[in-house]
């Protein structure tokens, strides 16, 4: 299943996509009111069935499929490619996940504008990453069993201000800056996904491709990053995990290649969808 | 006023501490259902007129007075002599403020127990710190007008795994083990402190005096901390900056004194209270 959150007669539901359109269910909605809800009860649950009402794509506004309960956790340099092209020092790869959080406030939805911010910074770049939500509540948990935990998956792309991200040592404040945080366009349950270590991750800047990887490179696998998260520190459903980014970040290149306004980042992930967002000037 | 959550027959409320005990009101609780929507609505509400109920101290239990809707944030080395005591290199003062988060799930209140997760950590340590809740919400807010956007203070302990600090390179995970943030008893709502940049601020571990510090100490003020944080980034009603601990931490010592299970760790502010919580195994 494709669950999403979208606006349609100026109210905002939640819902499944299929090929002709969105389905939704105002009943279901007034007891789980968004996807959140939905994940903590799934269990409980047959969207194919109970969703019976239908909205046209041209109808609908797609939105930003999920609001957790706590900061976006990220992973640092979980690319070899990425962390070389960051530090041109092969012994800065990291022995152990470096992790690190976005405010709630930066996620916005596929299709809106991501803020320049100019006058805060002149290093405006892109990340564009598998993202895992988490279905199931958990502590301590075992590589082993995981993937048990993990409700599905999405696009972020974890925009960044690399001069923020230096000046204040701790990459919160660089990564948190409202609307860094594109994600969507849904989320894909994980019944959908074969294997997901195996997927190609392709970023754009206006149609040239920049990143292209794929999540088999990753340096920690979902399962050891879940476990080392989990480890002394609950997890809760409708966390939000970006696995990291693989080489190709404007940064990346000499000279560099950051985002300006106007321009239009495309992620791709491989049988997840198409994420893009232009940027604007505010 | 001094606001609080406490569990009373069973049933959380929030209310208002004075002398003889704590008041509070059904009625408000069904509009207005925790501290967070109070906050929020602080503008609309007569606390002192409306909250007429009354329960004794011996009857209930005070809970962390807080959920916010994000991460806590928090600023590293905002006190020289701690900054000194990590590093013991005056360049390494940081000339902007260090941000990085700890999850909510780490919220505790006064009395309850902080977890050793000695299968995670052997290097448990506190951090005594005044933090700001924020009631106001806003972006780009200048230093002049940042006080506006306060709320109130509370106390809170930033307790550290300083292995996992370091094995991990950002702070998040050494800071977001579950139990981590004890915090409270209450929060001190801002027209109650003279001057919040004149407080004593003491650690105690076992009644032994660890940490010895004044609020007059911090490198970059509340105002100037706000400034920074709400830089493109927009605070929002309850959310909690801690702003940094002085000197005195377990790993500044020679020998270092981490936390062992027992201990009672005690953090007082001046004007604001005293929060003390047990280690214990589990």
């Amino acid at each position: 299943m494709k669950l999403l959150t979208f606006r349609f007669n100026e109210i905002d539901y939640w819902g499944i996509l299929k090929d002709d359109g969105f389905y939704y269910s105002d009943q279901l909605m007034t007891y789980f009111p968004n996807l959140l809800s939905v994940i903590e009860n799934i269990d409980h649950l047959n969207l194919e069935k109970d969703l019976n009402k239908f909205a046209d794509f041209d109808q609908c506004k797609i939105l930003a499929p999920l609001k957790s309960r706590k900061n976006i956790m990220c992973i640092g340099k979980n690319y070899r490619d990425h962390a070389m092209e960051m530090t041109n020092d092969p012994s800065s790869l990291p022995e152990h996940p470096v992790i690190f959080t976005k405010a709630p406030s930066t996620v916005i939805g596929h299709k809106n504008t991501i803020h320049a911010h100019s006058n805060v910074t002149k290093q405006l770049d892109y990340e564009g990453e598998l993202a895992v939500i988490i279905g199931q509540k958990g502590v301590n948990i075992k590589r082993e069993n995981a993937m048990d935990h993990v409700f599905g998956y999405t696009i972020l792309n974890d925009v960044t201000a690399r001069d923020l991200q230096k000046r204040h040592q701790q990459f919160f404040k660089g990564k948190s800056l409202d609307t860094f945080a594109p994600m969507g366009p849904y989320i894909v349950t994980k019944d959908e996904i074969h294997d997901v270590h195996h997927l190609n991750i392709k970023t754009y800047v206006n149609d040239e491709l920049r990143q292209d990887g794929n999540t088999k490179d990753m340096i920690f696998s979902i399962a050891e990053l879940i476990e080392v998260l989990s480890d002394g520190m609950t997890l809760e459903p409708g966390d939000i995990i970006a696995t990291g980014t693989p080489s190709g970040v404007g940064k990346g290149f000499d000279p560099p290649k950051f985002l300006n306004e106007g321009d239009e980042v495309r992620v791709e992930v491989e049988q997840i969808g198409t994420l893009s967002n232009q940027v604007s000037s505010s």
